[in-house]
Parts: structure tokens; sequence; C-alpha cells
């Protein structure tokens, strides 16, 4: 486990240099604008996207140090999926990460902007890199897509659409590929386009990938320790949300997160290259406690 | 004035059935999210973006049947700011163009997600049109750094900061130059890169054109007639926002205003061309009373 810590570590500093210089070099006016979008995107986090990105060059034989701008733009859109998610007119979250949500700080007027800023400098971020080659531009559009009207967004709508109500098996699987499965799967797969790795291959493992960790999230959100998790817990019930939970009991919920696990580890065999990394992300998912 | 007319028409409708197809070929799931982001996009409109950006293609002397992407990108965008704008927490505008606003049909959280929705699939439809040449590249990257944080998210910033507060000339211009000029000023840039116009003389005309558009728009808050202009007015007095109204008066305003649109014609002076329909753009901004 040290070996893999301290790979993990190795990633996430990397990353996190390349983002806090990112955030020294904004300075859009007015003042609160910047200091709002700086304030969510430095607020931690386990930077899981970026280190799934370096993590999947390395596997395909790239030099992962070679490539900060794609997964900036990357964690500029999770985070303000994230602002808008903890909206009172969302999800409702005072905290996140164990910090005051966004609109706690700056207000809901400002966190809307921030969230909105933080997308559209993700766009212009994109369209530069895709000046860079083909490749470039196809890793690009492929993290949009993912972001969008035919993904996370979708997911974030079908999850409100779903509160209250009972979700079938098939609908909770389009929640999870869409909420949260298009943007664990976006960093696995740019790296395939990249460094000319098996993009089915990559697409399936990270789609699983991320299945599993909105598995482990609605477990968490039930049996986790909110200290750790740094937000409130136990509101999905509360909100009779579409979770794993509420569709197959806790019980059986574990069973699949187990065989979801394993699906990933078979996914992962079928590429070329170290894998021992991205097994240990699985694991890592599997049996985090926050 | 009839021929004016007709070519406004012709372009419009050109725009309108463009942006009926594109809408008919959206179709997220959930059905919500869909129908959220065709209410807004087709609830009628001007749309001067795209007729500036058409009549600059002509201008410049490029064919403009042959660019219907970026238009609708940019009404895709256009129309996310005035979701987001209307929302309670921001203007809080229960009507737009005469219709309920998004969030009154639809909740807030949806329209939240409908905003979201159009920015990213905006920001897909850039990415694709980049894949065409290194012009559309840089045309759409024009676009979506005018929608950003260094463009109209930062004049929606700075709006809010200076409700209740006393804005300087200069701030105001800031105001004006992000919240309505980027935008206004995209089209005739856009074009301007694809045609192989004066870049620099597109950006200063739209920036002009873009201030005139706000003064008239700050002026019919307070002298307009709300069932012509389909909203609310006396609005900004209520809340106390920066307008040109409140910074120089409502006679030195008009004197502003008239000047403005001296200085648009001037510049439009500059170019090489057929002017006369963008002539007829800016007394049309001028004196319009919706």
């Amino acid at each position: 486990m040290g070996k893999f810590q301290d790979r993990y570590e190795e990633y996430r500093q990397f990353f996190e240099a390349a983002l806090k210089k990112f955030c020294t070099e904004l300075d859009f006016r007015p003042n609160v604008l910047t200091e709002s979008m700086r304030y969510s995107l430095l607020s931690g986090g386990k930077r899981v996207r970026p280190v799934l990105f370096f993590a999947s060059l390395e596997l395909f034989g790239a030099d992962f140090r070679r490539e900060t701008v794609l997964p900036i733009a990357l964690e500029c859109i999770h985070t303000y999926s994230l602002i808008h998610d903890d909206l009172p007119a969302m999800d409702n979250d005072d905290f996140r990460r164990g910090n005051p949500s966004n609109h706690k700080v700056f207000g809901e007027a400002n966190a809307i902007l921030a969230g909105d800023a933080l997308l559209s400098e993700a766009a212009v971020l994109l369209l530069r890199e895709a000046g860079k080659d083909e490749k470039h531009r196809r890793a690009a559009l492929w993290l949009m897509e993912a972001a969008g009207a035919g993904g996370m967004v979708a997911g974030q709508s079908a999850d409100l659409l779903y509160m209250g109500k009972t979700a079938t098996e098939e609908e909770l699987d389009f929640i999870y590929a869409h909420k949260t499965g298009k943007l664990i799967a976006a960093p696995v797969v740019m790296a395939a386009i990249l460094a000319g790795g098996d993009e089915k291959n990559a697409e399936r493992f990270g789609m699983e990938l991320g299945r599993l960790f909105q598995f482990t999230d609605d477990l968490l959100d039930v049996k986790g320790d909110s200290a750790l998790m740094g937000k409130t817990l136990g509101k999905d019930a509360e909100e009779d949300k579409a979770t794993c939970v509420k569709v197959y009991g806790l019980e059986r919920c574990e069973l699949l997160a187990d065989r979801c696990a394993a699906k990933c580890l078979d996914l992962l065999d079928q590429f070329q290259g170290d894998k021992e990394f991205l097994r240990g992300i699985v694991d890592l998912v599997r049996s985090r406690d926050n």
C-alpha cells in the first residue's frame, strides 16, 4: 500500500501544483468572481479524476507530466458541478469537503456565477487545447460531451426527477452512468485518445469505475462518518433520492459493489502495460471511507 | 425601411429555421431537460446576435448561408445567460419576452440545469466547429472567451456588486462592456475572423454597438412599455442597479446614447463593402421600443 500511496501522492501533488499556478494566474474582475472560483477549486478534494488521467497516460505508455491543461479543465467542470449541486434549489448542502459550500461564503448569486465561470473557462481551455492537434481536440470534445446534456447534466436532471419516486434498476443505472460515470470515464478515455490506448475498453473501464464510485457514495451516505466525509450524511434518505440502497437494499448493495469492483479489475486486465496502480484505485474506491 | 426590414426578416427566418432544426434534433434524457432547453431557445427574441453575424459575413464578402453552427452556439450561450439571470437569486424575473421565465415553468433546479446544459452544448458545438479549420477554432475561442469570466460572466458579477452602490463612469463602462458588449461584439468579430474582415475594427464597432444596446436597455427600463418589452420594467431603480440613468441622469443619457450611435456609424464607415444594413441596425438599436 505504501507504494500505491506514494504514487497517488506524486500524481496528486503534481496536479495540485499545476492547479495552484492556474489559480494564481486567474485575475478576473470583479475580485469576488476570481475569489469564488479559487475558493472551490482549491478546497482540497482527492483529485481522483486528474490522478486517473495521469495514471492512464502512464498505463498507455505516455509521459504524464506533459498534459496539465485537460485535467485542469476537467477539475473546473467537476468543481462547477459541485457548486451548482450544493445550491439551495438543488441539493441544498451547507458543507463540502469540510468547508462551507460556495454559496454559504459568497451568496447564491455569486455561486451560480462562479459555476458558470468555471464551466466557461474550462471550455476556453479546451478550445485552446484543441488547437494543438486533432487528438487533443477529440479528447477535449469527449470531455465536454461527458459534461453536457448527454452526460453529467442529464444525470443531475434525472437525479432530481426521481426524488420521491421509485426508480427501476435501469433508471438507477442511467443516473449512475450520467451523474458520475461520464466524468470518471473522461480522464481514462482522454488518456487513451492522447496516448493511443484502447478507447473502447477505456470507456468501459471508466464507466464501471464511475458506477462503483457512485455505489460507494450512496453506501457512505448511509453508513459513513460525516466528520471523515466533510459533509452532512443521511441526506439521500431524507430527500428520498434514487440510490442503490433504496433500489436494492443495503445488503445487496454491498454485494453489487463487490461485483462492480470485480468487473473493473476484469476490464483492467484487458489492457497491456502496468495495471498495478489502477488496481489500487479500484480497491481504494471500493473500500473508501470518504 | 422596407428593404431593411426585409433583409432583417430574411436573416432572422434563416436562423429560426436552423435553430428549430437544432432543437428538433435535441433528444436528451430525461425529457424535462430537453424541454426546458427548447422552451427558452424557441421563446422568440429578436435574434439580434445571429442577424449581426450573418450581416457581418455579407459585409466582409462571405456567403452567410454556410455558417449556422456558430450563431446557434452563440444563441445557446445568450439563452443560458438569460435563464440564469432570471433566477430568484439573481434578477428574479417572472417574465421574459412575454412568457413565464424558465424557472417559473420548470422550477429553479431544472432552470439552473437548463442553463448549464445550454452552455455545455454550446461548448460541444464549438469544439466540433474547431475541427473544421484554424479560423473556425479562433472564432469559437473568441466567442467562449467573450462569454466567460473575462466577458459576460464578469459583467453579471459586476452588475450584482454595484447593486445599491454608486458606480463611477469607468465602472459603468466595465459593466456595459462585459455584460452586453462582448456578446454583441462576438458575432461581428467571428464574421471578421471567418471572412477575413478587419478584426480590430469589428471588435471596436461591436463593443460600441453593445454599449448602445445597454444604454437603450437601461433607458427602456425607465421609459419603456412593459407590454411591448414583455417583461417587468422599473426594476433597475427598484433594485438600485448601476445604470446609465443612475450614473448620468435621464437627459444626459439620451445625449450619450446619441453620441454612442454616431460613434457606431463612424466605425462602420471604416469598413469596405455595403454597410447600409448595419447602419439600419444601429438606428434600430438606438430607436427601439422593445
